[in-house]
């Protein structure tokens, strides 16, 4: 059993140390990893310039890019001939629910490893009063081994968020739904320049079933994800428009049929 | 009608000039745009720094930041008393379709749109031989033009793709599936040390009813996409799992319930 580490919070933080400790019971673990912090980046990739790789010290390797970089690097390159078996992503400072996984870089790097047909798991740690990063990893590798205890479909995509108190329960849990808008604010430099910062609390709507709501209640939430983002139901909905849309070439003089 | 449009290519593209040029035909146009390319940026968001917004002329303003931070400087400062009505994004230089979506500024900041309530489609050029951004302007302009003639509903969230030669129709499709593997090529610097390059040529499912299958039949690809990537399949899978994993806190010495 192989296990690929990375996280979004770069490779010297706690909780990637402690994850990747915990996990190194279940097998041999290696650590591609951002050389700092990456949060908010998405599921971005670094096209534009060359990306380096260092080895810090056995299995752990600092990439000065983004998470989704470090999966790339890591399975296509450093671990080619050696895959990995599964992919945990790691453990993120601060939760990672409802529509928030789309900014993270925890999650994106599971995304990157569904793409490249790795199964692959994100562990976000809400971080209030009573949160502990040892607890987490200590849980998170339970989970891994309950997990890969069958053999484990490619498609796997696992979304893991630990409540900050000790956990009551595990509830398996769909993405929640957030109310506020983020806010902008507005300063003005010394120059008399005015600069933006993008802030905002996040609020959320009360709902049963979600993976906010799980943690609320202080369980650890389990959501499965994918990555078809089609929408079905609008697919339905869009069809009757299709014949008016396609006029738009009838009436296109420059068409040619 | 106000339409605040962005892209990821930057604001000094050739597709995002065209693409304004035609919408404003139909309504107000507000521009806010990368100051630069931000390709493959994903769903990213600037965070640990403030961001600059610059107008450059009347009703175009320029961000250091990605198309994500585009739409919430306009939505939530620039246009906070005078929201518009629909994002559009684009015209990429280059096709999203499929599994790449997730890696596209431009649709990105579709996603952003929805979060923020804002009726957002996303429009991207094949670039190959016959391509044109002033016929996928046009085109973009009369899909624009059908899609205001109804009341719009906030979830609206369209990605479109323009194939490179004059299209043959309009096709409401899902996403494609990618199956080629990106490939990481190794290098060596003047001073010995290795570095790297995310490339790869993207080789794609043979499937009726995707995006990249239209646009590879000479169509215009309509997808409409949503944001919830819960696997509710999974859940009922992983849902069998749910005892067994709360198993692994029953034996847990720090637990309390």
């Amino acid at each position: 059993m192989r296990i690929l580490v990375t996280n979004d919070d770069g490779i010297y933080s706690e909780g990637i140390r402690l994850l990747a400790a915990e996990l190194a019971r279940l097998g041999e673990v290696v650590v591609v990893a951002p050389d700092r912090e990456q949060s908010a980046t998405g599921h971005s990739l670094t096209l534009s310039r060359p990306l380096r790789m260092q080895r810090l010290e056995e299995g752990w390797y600092a990439v000065d890019g983004t998470p989704t970089d470090c999966v790339n690097l890591a399975i296509l390159s450093l671990l080619r001939d050696t895959p990995p078996d599964l992919i945990v992503s790691g453990i993120n400072f601060g939760l990672n629910v409802g529509d928030d996984v789309t900014y993270s870089g925890t999650v994106s790097a599971t995304f990157e490893g569904a793409i490249l047909g790795v199964p692959s798991i994100a562990f976000s740690q809400e971080v209030s009063e009573g949160f502990s990063f040892a607890r987490a990893a200590r849980l998170a590798a339970r989970l891994v081994q309950e997990v890969i205890a069958e053999p484990i479909p490619r498609d796997t995509l696992l979304n893991v968020n630990f409540p900050a108190g000790e956990p009551r329960g595990v509830v398996f849990s769909r993405l929640g739904k957030r109310v506020y808008r983020q806010s902008v604010i507005e300063k003005v430099d010394p120059r008399g320049r005015k600069y933006y910062w993008i802030a905002g609390t996040p609020e959320w709507q009360e709902d049963p079933g979600t993976d906010h709501g799980a943690v609320q209640n202080g369980c650890i939430s389990v959501t499965p994800l994918h990555l078809d983002l089609t929408d079905y139901r609008g697919l339905e909905t869009w069809g009757g428009f299709a014949g008016r849309i396609d006029g738009i070439l009838g009436s296109d003089p420059a068409r040619a049929r």
